[in-house]
């Protein structure tokens, strides 16, 4: 079963631009770009050695850990906590499911908050734990911060000897802090490969260990990202997966019928939580490569049902800056039957029939008052469409910067705050 | 100590606003619009008979309870989740750090997800739980399919007689649905009040009772909340907390430096994950009192210094469309002191101090980027401190909607799409 996309009435269509997404879309493939080898990471790998080396780590991981720390900020934690959440929630570290058998994951260095670290480090105490570390360079703030505490608790915890062995280390081939430091002590490492960037990079190792860590299938996944590029392949222009770049680009540069346009806000939304970090995912994917030379469409996301009681009046009645990017999951799994006195209206009903109906109530509600919306359907929660949804966006993204101009792969503006914030510790 | 604001370089200061900024201040504090009741809350309280009844609820529920399920959605859950997030998370059900002595607090009905609410119905076989409903008029269709749920949840394990004792419901004083059933069942209620709307409600029992629930001094909230007020009624005008007001409203409606202009977008960010959700109630305060009209300020929201590896290249360099309004904990409380090794910037600096230079070291940089930021400084994570926010953003909301001629208290929008999904599901 295939993801697919349908536009609404007030979308404005890729007609017109066949002819140049096809051209971005072939010098993606063709890799003529410095940083586009994610583009043939899914068959590298289905037919590759290393995989295998991946997947026998994670079994070693799963058997011998309760707790994986995996250490990483940005492209080096999001896709992996997009993909975990959104398959496999229960083995978040404190899921109120989590049953306490399997391995569970914990993010860490992806913020400075001491509150949130020390909450880890109380873990660690309690249950045998491996640390995954992910860094390129091995320089950056919050994970090398991270690393240091949750290295010392390891060595506290076990003794130096045994503690190193606990550590895994992505990062890059031959240079770096990092590197330097695991070819040392020893560390069992993966590569963080140079012609992918961080935000790409979810299905190399930095995504691909931690997701197998948690027990979800990386194979149907790999196949799905190909399935998806094959999909675009046989029909790379605005007939195929494409017509959504094609559909952004024009709703964010012309004029279309009611309200606020160019539209400057793309508004990602979901209907089951588990979806949250996969929005946020989006949000690295679409902000870092498009938002630059004062260009870029706002991603923002919404948690519906909930946020339809908060945001809903505003995106009913208020300024219409904005498109609608629905991500639609056809079959949930379970399901939960609303039981007798639930009211007239819900009596008989499942859960998942009232959010089918609040999921096209709402496309049609905000389809009346002139919003575009744009509905990104998923068949099912399964590792195959999590591998789609990954290749689906990632090439729309890169197709996107390519039509507006940009280059998708840069970002040279995210060292600012960084030189700023180190003149401030230096003093 | 007190809460306070900041602003850089590029924001619009209110000047020329005093006389309207006192006049829609005063006329929020005598009450003169339907739906202002909130505006005297904090003193009502404060000398009320009221009080002790939610404090000993709350106190019983703490006894008899492990597990405490609060249904509700919009206003009826968002400030609760805010203030408990942001003082007490480990309260929260699943949280890492819960030491399972305490009552854990699970919020339900606030999204359709048939996933999210098994977990939560598996977790009520376990644990001795108390249900608290919140509804004004008890037709709400996602907190009445999962009240209908867990009711039943109840029934099944503690039979009908002793389920119903186990139910608190706040809702309307006279009418609808739930306090029919209420009446009939003889749960115990607290009022829902006429004059106040779902998302000013937090400081009635709305909130109060879930938060005193999990352990929060109701009382140190109040009171930071009335020296809020009499912070703005001593300086009602632009030399007071109301700043902020007149700020938002120039930036919005006029043209500054560089950049898009007048802003459509202010990002809310925090560097304390625990303000998560206070970030989401100030979504729906600021966008259902706002978006109407055609007008509003498009409220997003970042998690820093996570975010910035994702959105801070688009803050940077990306299309100029925003401001952004910081939450700037002073004190966070707990810290943790970085390891030997942790690298020459790092070492003997503890996490606090690294947060320290990255907060002002991206408004620095975002302010060479031409962003208009304002600063809110919080003295610490107290219910005091919480209290003073929660008055300062209501006050602050009602005025720069007064001042752009829209009704703060209405929301028009949010039935549409009700309308629809209903159509649907009698289909």
């Amino acid at each position: 079963m295939n993801i697919s996309t349908e536009f609404g009435k007030h979308v404005l269509l890729p007609e017109g631009l066949d002819a140049r997404i096809k051209e971005a879309a072939n010098s993606l493939f063709e890799q003529k770009m410095d940083f586009t080898g994610w583009t043939d990471l899914p068959e590298k790998w289905l037919k590759g050695e290393a995989f295998a080396e991946i997947q026998k780590t994670a079994d070693e991981i799963r058997k011998k850990a309760k707790l994986l720390i995996v250490i990483g900020i940005g492209g080096s934690y999001l896709g992996a906590k997009a993909v975990i959440e959104a398959l496999a929630p229960e083995k978040m570290l404190g899921h109120p499911a989590a049953d306490g058998r399997d391995t569970q994951i914990a993010f860490a260095g992806c913020n400075l908050s001491s509150s949130y670290h020390k909450v880890l480090l109380n873990a660690v105490k309690t249950m045998d734990t491996e640390i995954c570390v992910i860094s390129k360079s091995g320089t950056t703030t919050e994970p090398a911060l991270a690393f240091a505490l949750f290295k010392e608790a390891l060595i506290k915890k076990y003794g130096r000897a045994e503690a190193m062995k606990r550590i895994v280390a992505i990062t890059d081939e031959k240079k770096g802090t990092l590197r330097e430091e695991a070819d040392r002590e020893g560390y069992k490492t993966f590569i963080v490969p140079d012609d992918v960037g961080g935000r790409y990079s979810v299905l190399t190792p930095v995504g691909l260990l931690p997701i197998a860590a948690a027990g979800i299938d990386i194979r149907r996944l790999l196949k799905g990202a190909l399935e998806m590029k094959e999909s675009i392949q046989s029909k790379p222009g605005t007939s195929g997966p494409l017509a959504y770049a094609g559909a952004r680009y024009r709703l964010s540069t012309e004029k279309g019928g009611t309200g606020v346009w160019p539209k400057t806000t793309e508004i990602f939304e979901y209907y089951e939580p588990r979806l949250a970090y996969f929005a946020e995912w989006l949000k690295q994917l679409f902000g870092e490569s498009e938002g630059k030379e004062g260009l870029g469409i706002f991603p923002a996301s919404l948690s519906f049902s909930a946020d339809l009681h908060s945001m809903g009046q505003f995106l009913q009645e208020g300024r219409q800056i904005f498109f609608e990017t629905v991500l639609d999951v056809r079959e949930p799994g379970t399901d939960l039957l609303a039981p007798m006195g639930a009211g007239p209206l819900l009596e008989g009903r499942s859960m998942n029939q009232v959010e089918r109906a609040a999921t096209d109530g709402v496309i049609r509600a905000h389809e009346a008052a002139g919003v575009p919306v744009i509905r990104i359907s998923l068949p099912d929660f399964s590792p195959n469409v999590m591998g789609q949804m990954i290749y689906f966006f990632e090439m729309n993204c890169a197709v996107t910067a390519l039509l507006s101009g940009v280059n998708p792969f840069d970002q040279p503006g995210v060292e600012a705050y960084k030189a700023e914030m180190k003149a401030g510790l230096k003093k």
